[in-house]
This record gives structure tokens, C-alpha cells and sequence, in this order.
């Protein structure tokens, strides 16, 4: 028995892919990237200049949203797109990648894990029950399964009962998915090695799903070893599913990813590092502090046409960071995900066009290169 | 020899006028509220958004700007108006009142105020000629006289003695002041005695000058005692001329300043409260932190049309406002600023409608009430 995929591929050029995926809340063109919207918000940003932005998606946690303001308030409040007034699609994740990156005192069963919250040290617990039962009280259009996330580095043997451990909690998250609007995407582990990688991959395939995911990417090991191991391994991944890349990247990262055959992406990067000042361009990245700025009317990149580049000089951008204003995390979170944004669009053009190859290759050259 | 005036009276009822007050960046309609750009940027908001709050007038602090970025860098950049993209009317205030609020040591002498930098202990000195220097380089529309603003309570012999001082101090400031684009406004202090202050503005007004303020209230007295003091002097200041109340005040504070003939006005008020969750409305204050707010779905206020409370709930502000996230600071404040704009829309039509009296009278009510 097959689900009716709800994705398709539109074209494809090598192993980058242009696709769509169809969802509750409207339509994804893919390759695409996800703007992380942790605690019902993507910080700083209105979900009107998110749309203004051209984003198609946004990705809640799972793990804050049930500590604060917990899913019950939200299922109340409408779920969570009228929540936090958004109407296109929303992911959440399971909950489980912060449970092992942010909370205290954890303990693991077959049950599940046993947690204290960051915030106030309260017991929660978190199984793939829990966090279906979380997801669908959300409301969420793609639901992820409830995983765990190995650390880097691991032993063969951790990689081994990792990934046996996540395939036994993607079944019962299946048994436990009972919301028809939502789609629940299966997350393979198996760390960095291309045969255990391969091997929890095609067990997790095995369960009949709309989508699938790389989980236990980009935590901590050589980036190029991620790269490496994407090429190696997009292929054991149905053809006319999604493949999501969790928690990546770089514009670096997205473009050999895509290259690699990935369709979906999420990261915190382009909002946490606006907030810290560093500005991505098409000539490397900009630390908007450097006293170098200082009396530069230019704004950050001329051939940006986003908001901030159109109407604020570099001289602003700083004096606002140096003062902690806030309109300054505004107008460079606005920056960096126009950039993200613009990228993704280029990329799914590109591949349209079968220009993929040159395009690909003028984005490592320019993305590989040192930072202003 | 008389300035030809940039402001007239369009029409008054009792000692309430409907004003217009020409500057190089364009028409102000009076009674105004002008939103506080401290830093050069009204706190979590754009300038595309104040517009469409309809403000009119922004007010930049001349102490900060002289400290960070400095006013030779704005002038580099092209003055206030270009550096903060904004181009209608600014107000600078001399720099004055924040040397006696926020700087270090200071020391008072004839010749002017030598004080310490709150960012840096840096040593500056301020005076008429280095205020209309800053203020001239930062190209506001309207420059405001150096003035020494008293602490409440006062001595009659500082009362006294503070006036005189300022008096002297404007005639040097008018001397300083060589920007023709630019109108000067002339303070009047004189505490809260009714005689010593219109003494004051006696003096003050003198000097023919396109407009005239009164400093030093707001500043920790009982606040009866200002709005007693209001309808007492507010005719001894020229009736063609637009009186500034600085600083002030509450929604209470403005329509009883109105009554009292006055036409212009700021505050940090409306922007501050909002970032602590506080929000007016025409019930009363609400704090949006309270429990009872939790699961409430409904907007700040039903009667509200800012784009808060069309899109928002009470539930989502609270939640945002109690993790702290940048969303929450930007959606209370174009709550406050709107609630204000609108307050000051409504005043300026009661007072062309001749409805004023009833105007009045109901802001009185609702504004005295308790808050929520």
C-alpha cells in the first residue's frame, strides 16, 4: 500500500532536483529553505515582511513551544498558524534534536527521554507519542518523527543502536500520527559513515512515508565530511520523495547539498548571526561592526534589492549594532534572509533552465572564499 | 524686527488651537505628539512603519548623537534626515536635559556644562554655541536653545537663578544659531510657581524667536501640580507662536496640555511602556504579562485598527512578551504609537469640530480611570 506522494519532480539536471510539494497550507516549490520560527516567531521579523521575503515555509520547535506557551495553549489559541498569524505551510521538528542540545539532566529508554527544561528545571518527557501528540496539537503540515539525535563524534556501536532505536520510534510515530492534513517525514540517522548511513536510510524507507529526512547533519563534525557523505548517500532515497537536510547550513552547505540531490532545508543561521552583525553577500560575508564601516555610505551589497540595501548605508548598519538597537537585528535579519531566499530562488532557477552545473559552480567559488 | 511666523493658529476653542507649523521638511498639523528617536531610530520601529502611523515629527536626542555616532560622522553621512531614512520634520532637543539625567559628574559654569560620558567616562563639554554646532551638523528643522533644566524640588534662589542662566544662555544660543534652514526654539524653565515661571517665559519670549517651549516639567513633581501650572501660564506665551511642552506626557498629560493652549509635545512614554508590556487603550492600560491574558484571544483592544490588534491576540503578546522576543517589542510598539497618533488625530478634529469641551471631558474620564 502506497501514499499518494503528495511531491513531485518537476526537472531535474544530474542529482539536483526541482520539485513541489503539496501540503495542507498551500504548495513548496523545492529546492527550499525553511525559516526557523523556534518559539512562534522568527525573531525580529513580522510574518508579513516573511512573506514579503518570498518564504514558503517556517519550521516551530517542537521542544520550546511545548515548554512555553505548551501545545494545549496554542491548540486553544486555533493552532498554530493563527497563533502566530501565518497561513502558509509550517514543520515542526520532533523535538528530540533540542532535547539533546539544550535541556539538562536526560535520560534515554526504549520509552523515550526523560528531560529537564532549560527554563525552570521542571521533568518533562518526550516519546514518539508524545511528540506526535505535541505536533498534531499544532497543527503542524509536516510532522517529523521522533528521533534520536546522535552527537558527533560516536562510536560504531552507538551509530548501530542509534539508528535501530530511531527506526523502532519512526514506527510507533507512524502508529501515532492519526492527523490526515499532516504529513509525517521519517528521519534517518546513522551518523558519518556511508555503509551505516546507507543502512538506517533504507531501513527507514521501508516505512511507506510522504517524506524523509537526513538527521544528526552539521553537529559538530568537519563540514566537508557532510558534503562528502551527501554525495555518497542522496541516491538510497526514493526518487519521488522529499529529502529534507536537517538543521543545514551555509550558502555553501545549500548549494552542494542541492548539488547532492536535497530538497529541503532549515537553519537558524541566517536570523542568529544577522543579530550578531555578520551579513551575507554574493563577495563573502560582512561583520558589520568593523571599524572599517564606520563612515561608508554604501549599503551592504549594491546589488542587493532588499529592503535594508535599498535604503540604509553600512555607517547606519553599525552605529544601530553598536547601540544594541533593535531595529538594527531587524534590518539585518531582513538582509540575511532575502539573501537565503534569493539563493533558493536562483537555485530552483537554475536547475530550471539546466543551467546547474555553471551556477553551481560560480556559487562555490564565491562561497568558498575567505569573508570581508 | 519680527520673524516672519512659520505657525499659525487655524482655529481654537476655549484656549485649545488647530495648528500648522511650516519647517523645511514639510507641514506639521498641531496639537503633535513627536515620537523619540533617541539614537537615530525610534525604537524597534522603521521609518515606513511611523509613517503609516501617521507621525509627523520625530524627536532626535542631541547628548546621545553628539556621544555615538557624533555629529560630524551624520554630517559625513549626509545629515540626520538621510543617515536614519526618514524625510519629514526632525526635532533636536539641545542635549541639556540628558546631561542632567544620565552623564557622570558634571559641573556647571557660565560658560557651559563640563560632564562625563554614561558610555565611556569620556570628558565633554556642552554649551549654547556647542549645541547649535551638533544640531546644526545634524540638520533638524527644529533646533532647541541650550537650556540648564532644574531638578524638582527647587529653591526659589535656584528657581531664580536657573532662569537667569537660561536666559543668558539663549541669547547666546540664538547668536550660534546660523542655519537659515532650521527654526530656533527658546525654553522657558521657572519651576512650578506660577509667578517665577511666567517671569521666565516672560523673558524668554522676549527673544523673537519662531517658537517657544517649557522646559523642566515632567521631571518628578506631583503631577497635578504641572497641570495646574499649565492652565495658569500657557497665555503668557505669544498666542501666534507654537508652544513645546518637553517631554510630556501621558494621554492624560497631553489632553489637559491641549486645554491648556499647548501644541506640541514628546515623550518616551508610549515606546518605553511597550517594550515592558504595557499597552494604552482607550479602556485604560493593559499589562500583557498578566495570567488572566493567557488563553485570551482577543486583541489589546477590539476598537483598536493598528495592525497589532488586527492581527494579533492577547495570548500570542503575552507568550511573545514573556520570551522576550523582538516580535513582541515591535508589535506593543506600533500599538502605543498608533493609540497616540490617533489620540492626537482625535484631538486636532474635536478641536476643528468644535467639540472640544466633550472631547475633553471624555478623555478625562477614561484616562483618570484605573488601568486594567
Amino acid at each position: 500500500m502506497t501514499i499518494s506522494s503528495p511531491f513531485k519532480v518537476l526537472h531535474s539536471q544530474g542529482k539536483a532536483r526541482r520539485g513541489e510539494l503539496k501540503t495542507f497550507h498551500g504548495n513548496i516549490q523545492t529546492p527550499v529553505f525553511m525559516a526557523v520560527g523556534t518559539k512562534a516567531t522568527v525573531k525580529a521579523m513580522t510574518p508579513d515582511e516573511l512573506k514579503d521575503l518570498g518564504t514558503q515555509i517556517l519550521l516551530g520547535n517542537t521542544y520550546h513551544l511545548h515548554l512555553r506557551p505548551t501545545e494545549d495553549l496554542i491548540q486553544t489559541m486555533g493552532g498554530l498558524h493563527k497563533f502566530m498569524n501565518w497561513d502558509r505551510p509550517i514543520l515542526t521538528d520532533s523535538g528530540g534534536f533540542q532535547v539533546f542540545s539544550l535541556s539538562g539532566l536526560r535520560k534515554i529508554t526504549e520509552e523515550g527521554v526523560h528531560f529537564k527544561s532549560h527554563l525552570d528545571g521542571a521533568p518533562h518527557f518526550l516519546s514518539p507519542e508524545t511528540s506526535m501528540q505535541i505536533q498534531i496539537k499544532l497543527g503542524s503540515d509536516i510532522i517529523m518523527a521522533f528521533d534520536e539525535c546522535l552527537s558527533y563524534p560516536a562510536t560504531p556501536k552507538q551509530v548501530e543502536e542509534n539508528s535501530e532505536l530511531t527506526y523502532r520510534w519512526l514506527l510507533r510515530s507512524k502508529a501515532a500520527m492519526t492527523r490526515p492534513e499532516s504529513l509525517l517525514f521519517g528521519i534517518a540517522q546513522g551518523g558519518l559513515d556511508k555503509k551505516s548511513r546507507i543502512k538506517s536510510i533504507e531501513q527507514i524507507t521501508q516505512v511507506d512515508l510522504p517524506g524523509y529526512a537526513l538527521g544528526g547533519l552539521s553537529v559538530g563534525e568537519p563540514i566537508h565530511l557532510m558534503h562528502e557523505l551527501l554525495y555518497q548517500v542522496t541516491e538510497a532515497m526514493p526518487f519521488n520523495k522529499p529529502r529534507y537536510l536537517m538543521g543545514v547550513g551555509t550558502p555553501l552547505d545549500l548549494v552542494l547539498a542541492v548539488d547532492a540531490g536535497m530538497d529541503m532545508f532549515d537553519c537558524v543561521m541566517p536570523t542568529r548571526v544577522a543579530r550578531n552583525g555578520t551579513l551575507f553577500t554574493w563577495q563573502g560575508k560582512v561583520s558589520i561592526k568593523r571599524e572599517q564601516y564606520k563612515l561608508d555610505d554604501g549599503p551592504i551589497d549594491r546589488a542587493c534589492g532588499c529592503y535594508t540595501c535599498r535604503n540604509y548605508s553600512k555607517s547606519y548598519l553599525r552605529h544601530l549594532f553598536l547601540s544594541g538597537e533593535i531595529l538594527g537585528a531587524r534590518l539585518n535579519t531582513i538582509h540575511n534572509l532575502y539573501f537565503y531566499m534569493d539563493l533558493m530562488a536562483q537555485i530552483r532557477k537554475a536547475i530550471e533552465d539546466d543551467r546547474w552545473p555553471q551556477f553551481k559552480q560560480e556559487c562555490v567559488l564565491r562561497f568558498s572564499a575567505r569573508s570581508n
